[in-house]
């Protein structure tokens, strides 16, 4: 009944720590999968691979071309370029395209999903996003009977290595991200992980995989840990809250999709509280209710744990679109604007140490008709401003928006205020 | 590319709080589903149900050799009579099965595997382990490129409920379980699952698809729930443990696999010590690391998720073998007996105050060289006798098996001593 087709025979682009991951696993497999070509960078490296036998491509572009290849696995990275080219030639060539490219999918996704369709071809995907977490499978497959409703996600180690540290260590962000930088958990340019957009591009397949419908980056208003600060930490802890970089889908009632990054205020003990360069995923479907999915979210081995097992799925005959539901035609959905994002929120203030200053921001709360639901006054350290910290009930963006600029014109408020989201 | 046959016709046998829920469910898919006939004990009950236009068949193995079904559903239960009799004459007929009963399976999977590979069936169980938690797709094909080393899960949520609450209110095991059928939580003879009988068939399941053999649930030691007193409670809080009924399965370095089910002492901050009625499975796999997946472990809508997100799969066309890696033949596993399972140990000993007593007790562990980790005195309440908790480090069962019952034999042990597992 299985029919498995005789060896399926595979072409790797790119032999970095993941490629070459996969290319060992690939070996260990029990199902015949041949490994007839590779291409990568540099012909001379030695990566302790046994590459006998296999065939050395200089260019990559020459894997979506050969006769012999059905499918191409992709670990050469970014949305545009060599990795671009090749996956949209080996698709058109109906060949089968494994990929961990995150960026290249958040960005063309769409486009190379139409060409998958078109062409017969599979585009799996399963390493771009959460690592060795089988998401998109059980977003695919193992809950597709349900209605999502909302999927909450840590899924960038690098950042939520650095808030550990922080909340851990009491370090600020500087040294929490020096301290990343020398462990080999956040790159030379740092900037993907920690200003938010590797977990927009995550967030983006996510997105698409929930709730049926193409991906789109752009439509994510995305923020970064960059400007967190040790006092946040501090006043995250006294509330009984860890501070996470979250990305999050969800549907609103109206049938509109929400989606957004930031860094956000957890509740202590949530589930989704995973430390260090954990990943973590909750999913909230009807009516399975919530499963949450945690383990490593990158590294060489989670990496090619996922994409080994796309290729075994299509191996053995698994075909399914690359997003939305199996057999229904992907759609695009209508994202709800930034202004109207509802949200919880932290707001701390730097304050002169005088009458009326409390007066003048619940005045400001009233008139965006933001509901508070708790302050609290601190003098951190004797020299230091008093610091005034308010947390609010849901409210809209626009009118936090406006809340936080009229405080911030207030003369008696030190500096421009920190406001971090809530999620209970 | 995805073939989507003409509706998929579906016969359901069985329709209490499971198969309501997914006769429900079935019909809110976008693929092509028909309920062509239903059977179940009594006609007249009113289930809220619209059977306009469905068959209704009082023999439930009608469903079997009907020629207008291709695939049925069965939420009888049980590992005989009616249940049996269904799955088997539905596979020998070519028809497709879905199922959430796990003592039909941890009793007879092996023959019905056999059954459905002879008659080109599929035989589908994800219902059958962990309510909507999707373990086995995740092991069967998220995870499929690895090499299992353990699995380790929570899987019955009315021991857990039961355990979090003699932990959260410091109840007493009669208690516990009183508040557990007062919530509906526990059936009338509620020994399947605070025995430990339930976490078995469904370790039986977890086992056959990590390690690729086939299921065979008499080969698990099993110790349940029962005897738990408040005392262990704690002094495992004491040590910084919670009480867990937990089933492991796992790979030693010989090739022979551990299989046991027992109550166990987990460190609180353990990732997988959810509470109350949920679920938690972690698996150990390389290359992938530690993935944990937590989720409701019962009730309807969980269970019917399961089974319906089977039946999309078998309906766009996904083929697998029901155990054991795709197109290998699945093996039978070298179970290790249980005098040679490898534990950490928790002692409990309620002995006379008088002297000497310590030194008897380690004389004995010294005899079946059994490494002492820790070990507190505790004169729990003024009249009662001493309370001597040891722990160990790891140690096989027979020798501690020996220690115990020359400790239980002292003159100065006032009551059968008292041990459960610990696992780190």
């Amino acid at each position: 009944m299985t029919t498995i087709p005789s060896p399926l025979r595979i072409g790797i682009a790119g032999l970095g720590t993941v490629g070459a991951s996969a290319f060992k696993l690939i070996r260990q497999q029990a199902l015949p999968l041949e490994i007839v070509a590779v291409s990568a960078r540099d012909k001379a490296r030695d990566r302790g691979l046994d590459l006998a036998g296999i065939r050395w491509e200089d260019d990559s572009l020459a894997l979506a071309s050969a006769s012999d290849i059905d499918l191409v696995v992709e670990t050469i990275g970014g949305s545009e370029g060599a990795a671009k080219a090749l996956v949209e030639a080996a698709l058109k060539n109906g060949k089968h395209v494994v990929t961990a490219n995150k960026a290249l999918l958040a960005v063309h996704g769409a486009a190379l999903a139409q060409l998958a369709q078109n062409h017969q071809s599979m585009l799996a995907f399963e390493a771009a996003v959460a690592g060795g977490i089988p998401i998109v499978k059980t977003l695919r497959e193992g809950l597709s009977a349900n209605r999502y409703e909302k999927i909450l996600g840590i899924l960038n180690g690098t950042s939520n290595f650095i808030l550990t540290h922080m909340e851990n260590q009491g370090a600020g962000f500087e040294d929490a991200l020096a301290e990343a930088t020398r462990l080999g958990y956040a790159e030379a340019d740092p900037s993907y992980d920690i200003d938010g957009i590797d977990t927009a591009q995550k967030l983006s397949l996510v997105t698409a995989l929930a709730f049926g419908c193409l991906p789109d980056v752009n439509a994510i208003p995305v923020e970064g840990i960059r400007n967190l600060s040790h006092l946040d930490m501090y006043f995250a802890d006294e509330l009984g809250y860890s501070i996470k970089l979250l990305g999050i889908a969800s549907r609103r009632k109206d049938g509109r999709i929400e989606q957004r990054v930031h860094p956000c205020m957890l509740p202590a003990d949530s589930p989704i509280g995973v430390d260090d360069v954990y990943n973590a995923i909750v999913i909230e479907g009807e009516p399975v209710g919530r499963i949450t999915l945690e383990g490593r979210g990158a590294g060489g081995g989670p990496t090619a744990s996922a994409i080994v097992a796309d290729i075994l799925d299509i191996a053995r005959g698994n075909r399914y679109l690359p997003f939305g539901p199996v057999g229904v035609r992907p759609h695009s959905a209508i994202f709800v604007p930034s202004d109207e994002l509802l949200s919880a929120w932290y707001l701390r203030l730097a304050v002169k140490d005088e009458a009326g200053v409390l007066a003048d921001v619940t005045r400001i709360f009233a008139e965006e008709k933001i509901s508070l639901r708790s302050f609290l006054q601190h003098s951190h350290q004797p020299e230091q401003a008093v610091q005034l910290v308010l947390t609010t009930h849901i409210t809209a963006q626009a009118s936090m928006r406006r809340a936080i600029s009229k405080i911030a014109a207030l003369a008696s408020v030190t500096e421009p205020p920190k406001a971090i989201r809530i999620e209970e």
